[in-house]
């Protein structure tokens, strides 16, 4: 059986060629494994097309099909033959085994597995094992009403729908990470791994821990086809392959063909060769308690692109050739000829060798497959949910800072927080994980290294010794790829784990739709009546847009928020503290929440504080508020409005204020503070939105309202759409002009400076008349001295960086 | 000198390890080198740290110091050896040589050697080569209104910044293209090496035709450090590593080391190793009008990070290690010690060796460098736009659809406006690229197949035969990677020709961070005198998100005009054209424009036509405008405007026009389309903005309007802030509803469908008082029905798929 691996064209698919010889299958259970895989070929089939007559037992007619043919039959095939040789594996060693379907459009694959071991049944009774639920389960598929063409949130044992291609490897880490026992057995598309996420994501292994991790164990599906193109990796030369493979640290097996019987027998000693090794691996690393990097086993599954097809449809090819990408024959509404094609091809499963009477599954056929937890779509970690232990969080409160003087302590609000993140990682060693990209310790988070190093399975140097940070056993997950961190955090939590990922703002748009797609992921469990609620997202974004003094323009984006803000508002949440305490009461929050996507952006520099430990509990329960410390309007309307959110752009807005009061000390001004961004929609429109009552005893009905806001100030004009007195709304924020900066000539060119809001004030306060005229002039004389100075010495004035709040608290 | 590469911890670095043996190098070049390098290492110190005293005549002190100390280091020694044995080459084989810097934050390594072979001095004459000259050059460098610590477009010579990373090699492809006789040098950073889209472009050789095409050159630079983090390509073996760049398909030549004098003897013999054979594999396919793919050298550079700064300081790690990243010793401004360090770290250069008494570089080693447009900082294609050709472009009158009847013609315009797609690429063979994720035919854009085919330097199988498309020689490139296809059109069009990607909306989020960054790029450039303008980067976005039938939810993200519109006014454009014709006129205008992002929204099915060819040009001219021809308002004010913008948006609201026309004859409906987006901004924030006296004749001053979007509503609300009658807009768009919906009634979860438009419609008009409840209570019942029926059939009701405008033409 087994010859060289690696021949080239479909034409010469066939008889299996594996790297692995043996022939552990006896002919009895090789009859038996075809009869499955021809069930679950049939049930994909009839996913695809039917919406009556499920078993065929009636001449196939238009009536039995349904209106509009959509879904993907191309890695159907063996997608469903590796799921089931894996069967046999786990009911002889006692597996536990995930299944991510990297290209998630082959789900009928899956779908029909889980079908075929009665778990489908078991969640969804009435698309039972009969044929009226087999009817209920084809009509279903791609339907209204219905379920998806990919590994969406309702198919059983799945934690990743493979709609957006590229991320099966980083969530397949994610999910084993801190649980030693769990295989997790995905499929990788050979379309999906021309992407650049999945193309770095086989270096996960470097980051893996035999000891404390499971194992994933990588399909390479060489399918061989994309939707109309070839895919690269079934067109380079076998050794190219293995070579590639070994080079991202894997044990490449290979096996090809197409000929069923010895495909099974191939199949089944290679997938049995790459468990013995993984268990090996394992036991070693363990029994020695010696961490180490093996070349993990992984298999090359070489079939043709839509494998038991027809080879040819009218002359052209189908069976193994990009036309089998989705619906195989398309025109069998109109074509009655190719209705016919599809009948034969479809009894030629045998349907009623594979079900009885009624519609059931055979006995003899059903025992192939494992019992309860240990089907791998009745897999707990696949609805992680349902294993959640809350964090141990110790009392946020006890790391404030002390005897805030508003508007005048200067403090490190994030690196202080990270001691409270320190004791959060201590307290749950294997339950929460930090991830960044190779940020953590700029983003001044240093102090979790305490608790749990970098983990790090590559070489080690004797460099490493002086300040290196790297274990084996670390809990902190830094690789330069925020899609792989961002991918090992979502498959982490989707199993049921709590996390955070760090990193720069302006690169965060790196992963826009990979928090786009976990966002729609969320907001469908929540459709999902057997989805139990999963550990919030949690991303801290720091490094922002008004500190950017070298690193310049291509550094200042502050947009994902707007990325965020169109996602469901079941899901998405976004917090801007204004300083250390109010951080720490926000993260405390976010850490406890559950099915969230929780964005906290927050400076990493020293800033000015401005509440006390109770006083920031208070503001960010609220969401927002006045601070009327730093307002001298109390007890009347005030004249203008001074509002802000975000931590740089509430500095300068109560610099601002202070300015207006020393200089024009009888004009009224209030200062209101926003923390949670959605307080600002209508509650019609968000659960945190605030009612139009609420907003006009905070923002007035008629006042001018100068917002000085973090972000791109549109989205600001976006949540307050209609709000009364919006046309008293002037929000300033980044307006995408920058350069290579100091922070003060950073927020002039965006007019979010001290003098600008100032002057912006005295403009708007219709009654100062041109009394104000005056200051006016001082304030921009003033502006321009500090302009002048910070360009001239390269750093801003000492009056503007260490600014403080000129008056005595109440 | 040549022993095993591969040695491991930096204390082994020393004496240079490489793959080629051979010493080419004369004792005088060497010390000439030697002394090239020192200069190199001295500028750098020199801009990172001086603002005075650029010699160091005088004894260092602090006021010759910047007052904020910021850029990088750790990348710069490597770049400059790079860069300077290129030379060597380029004066041998007068070669044409571009610099693409991956870790761009090592920016004063390739901006000394710009200085010292002339060029910036040349650019920037106040840079000239002289001590005054040399002192700007230095304060200029992370400094206000000076140039950041990337290779930023300031940089001569330099198409790609690399302030996010990830993006060298694929603008490197790009720039190699049609353009035969370049090598584009490209240094890869181990760090960048790690993210997605670097890991997958090294794929890109599959698509690189070495008849046409030029050559890329890559060093992969194994520095050894991120910021804090070691790299993974420097943690892996020897082995490991060669067998992962030789599954990528290149051959692999390593240079490592630190002392200077072997490693110049080893890089010098092993550039000209690698230069030799691109030579001959592109002689031999030139010769032989064969092409093929060899396995490209490469070269795999590994010296300690900040290489010849102090092992040491105060006994912890700087050369070799990450501390070297940035600013090596940090405190030389308080500590006087460090000072000193710093001190005579520079003065071991010797800058009094290499430079003369008034600064200049001394001849003998301006001699290293070539001359004129030869010197890579010089290379016209750094400069992309003075090269540019504009296109050949055909008359797109001529493929408009003739003969239309508004609201009644059904045809496709997508595939329509792919003839004239194919014309472009058949009238313009080396000068445009049609760049695509695999969607291309997907897409209805085959026939530009025709013209040219898909690239493809990929195994060929029998099976190719039957559809395959693929071509050495094709005008069309397919990798199912955005990030690829993005960075390879990035790089064509930066290096002067011209070219369109074609995605599908939801996934062009994917490269939300790298439109960004090219949006900044070209902004920038426009402050930059000896810029010239590129052709517009072209993003033509289909499969959007009102049909997605099957895909389902993951597949509905309209949101990627919410990043865009973010950027630069002027630089970002987006048009939603209505229809066919409208389209082609589009499309004409972005191919013939230049330094734009150009978005251009439209599905790809058949859809009813509304303009002829003229009207659809006088539409796009106008960017918005009244369709009389829908209206009945003519020569009156409206009860109430429809507007629309996008396709299907547009045939929702018509029919939503038509039903009130028809219920309600009395009513007076005016109608409305939007072409190009940004028309609806105020004139003063956008230069396509209009007047507030503009928008009143169109939309009215106080007449309620109903707006149907094809994205998200509220960037409208965000465009239209402060309009007139801004209260009266109501927007309807995608809301982040969906499911495996039919178009109807994914319409119907967002509102969007024409029943809820036209119910909308009576509930604004108040005029109408209750005399329309009946018409109302029969419009939901219609609705319901059409829901209903698509719900049970699986596809929409005959009368909502194919509907057309009911009123005869006037």
């Amino acid at each position: 059986m087994a010859s060289k691996a690696g021949q080239k064209s479909i034409s010469a698919y066939g008889e299996a060629r594996s790297t692995v010889e043996g022939k552990p299958l006896d002919a009895e259970t090789i009859r038996k494994m075809n009869a499955w895989f021809r069930a679950s070929m049939y049930l994909c089939l009839g996913m695809l097309y039917l919406r009556d007559n499920p078993l065929l037992k009636e001449p196939l007619k238009l009536e039995h099909l349904k209106a509009r043919l959509l879904g993907h039959w191309g890695s159907d095939a063996g997608q469903s033959f590796t799921w089931m040789h894996m069967n046999r594996l786990i009911k002889k060693y006692d597996l536990k085994v995930l299944f991510v379907s990297g290209p998630g459009h082959g789900a009928p694959g899956i779908i029909s597995q889980s079908y075929l071991e009665g778990v489908y049944s078991e969640v969804y009774p009435d698309k039972g094992e009969d044929t009226e639920g087999m009817t209920k389960f084809f009509k279903q598929f791609s339907f209204p009403g219905g379920i998806g063409s990919h590994a969406t949130p309702e198919t059983p044992g799945s934690i990743h729908e493979g709609g957006e291609l590229g991320y099966s490897l980083s969530h397949a880490f994610g999910s084993v990470f801190d649980n030693p026992n769990l295989i997790t057995l995905t499929m990788v598309g050979d379309g999906e791994s021309e992407t650049g996420p999945l193309a770095t994501s086989w270096h996960s292994t470097k980051f893996l821990n035999p000891i404390n991790d499971g194992a994933v164990l990588p399909v390479l599906h060489l399918n061989g086809y994309k939707i109309n193109n070839p895919t690269v990796l079934a067109r380079i030369s076998h050794d190219e392959l293995t070579s590639l493979l070994v080079g991202y640290g894997w044990k490449p097996y290979f096996v090809e063909g197409s000929d069923l019987d010895s495909m099974h027998q191939a199949m089944a000693v290679t997938l049995e060769q790459c468990v013995t090794e993984i268990k090996e691996h394992q036991k070693k690393a363990r029994e020695t308690k010696t961490p180490f990097r093996p070349r993990w086993p992984m298999i090359v599954l070489r079939t043709p692109k839509g494998w038991s097809a027809p080879r040819e449809v009218d002359g052209h090819l189908l069976e193994g050739f990009w036309r089998a990408h989705q619906i195989p024959i398309t025109d069998v509404r109109t074509n009655p000829a190719h209705l016919k094609v599809l009948e034969t091809w479809m009894k030629a499963y045998k349907p009623e060798e594979l079900f009885d009477k009624n519609g059931t599954l055979i006995q003899e056929l059903k025992e192939l497959a494992p019992t309860g937890k240990s089907r791998i779509s009745a897999n707990p970690v696949g609805n992680g949910g349902l294993l959640r232990r809350p964090l141990d969080i110790p009392d946020f409160r006890e790391y404030g800072f002390k005897d805030i003087d508003p508007g005048l302590t200067i403090k490190g609000g994030m690196a202080n927080m990270a001691r409270f993140l320190r004791d959060v990682v201590a307290q749950n060693m294997n339950n929460f994980r930090l991830f960044g990209p190779d940020e953590t310790e700029s983003n001044k988070l240093s102090e979790v290294y305490k608790a749990g190093k970098k983990v790090w399975m590559g070489d080690y140097f004797e460099e490493d010794k002086d300040g290196g940070n790297l274990s084996p056993d670390g809990r902190v997950m830094e690789i330069l790829s925020e899609h792989t961190c961002e991918g090992w955090l979502e498959g982490y939590i989707l199993s049921g784990r709590h996390g955070l990922l760090n990193s720069y703002e302006p690169f965060i748009h790196v992963i826009d739709s990979m928090v786009n797609q976990h966002c729609k992921w969320i907001e469908k469990c929540l459709e999902v009546e057997w989805r139990a609620r999963v550990s919030s997202l949690n991303i801290l974004i720091t490094a922002t847009v008004w500190r950017q003094d070298h690193n310049g323009f291509t550094h200042q984006d502050p947009g994902f928020l707007d990325v965020v803000a169109n996602k469901s508002p079941e899901v998405v949440r976004i917090y801007l503290p204004p300083d250390g305490n109010t951080l720490l009461s926000v993260m405390d929050h976010c850490l406890r929440s559950v099915n969230y996507v929780n964005v906290i952006v927050a400076d990493k520099q020293e800033h000015i504080q401005f509440l006390d430990m109770d006083a920031a509990v208070a503001h960010c329960t609220k969401g927002l508020g006045i601070w009327d410390w730093a307002s001298n309007d109390q007890g009347t309307e005030p004249d203008i409005v001074m509002a802000s959110c975000g931590d740089v752009s509430t500095h300068e807005a109560l610099a601002a204020t202070a300015l207006l009061r020393e200089y024009l000390p009888q004009l009224k001004v209030r200062f209101v503070n926003v923390v949670d961004l959605f307080r600002l929609i209508s509650a019609i429109h968000h659960p945190h939105g605030m009612s139009d009552k609420r907003w006009k005893s905070i923002f007035t009905i008629d006042k001018p309202i100068i917002f000085n806001f973090h972000s791109y100030p549109w989205l600001i004009h976006r949540l307050t759409y209609k709000r009364p007195g919006q046309h008293s709304l002037h929000v300033r924020g980044y307006k995408e002009k920058g350069n290579i900066d100091t922070p003060f000539e950073l927020a002039m060119r965006n007019d979010t400076d001290r003098y600008s809001l100032a002057m912006a004030a005295i403009d708007l306060v219709q009654s100062l008349g041109n009394s104000a005229a005056g200051v006016r002039e001082k304030l921009y004389n003033e502006q321009l001295a500090a302009k002048s100075e910070a360009f001239d010495n390269g750093v801003d004035p000492e009056h503007i960086r260490n600014w403080k709040w000129p008056f005595p608290k109440e």
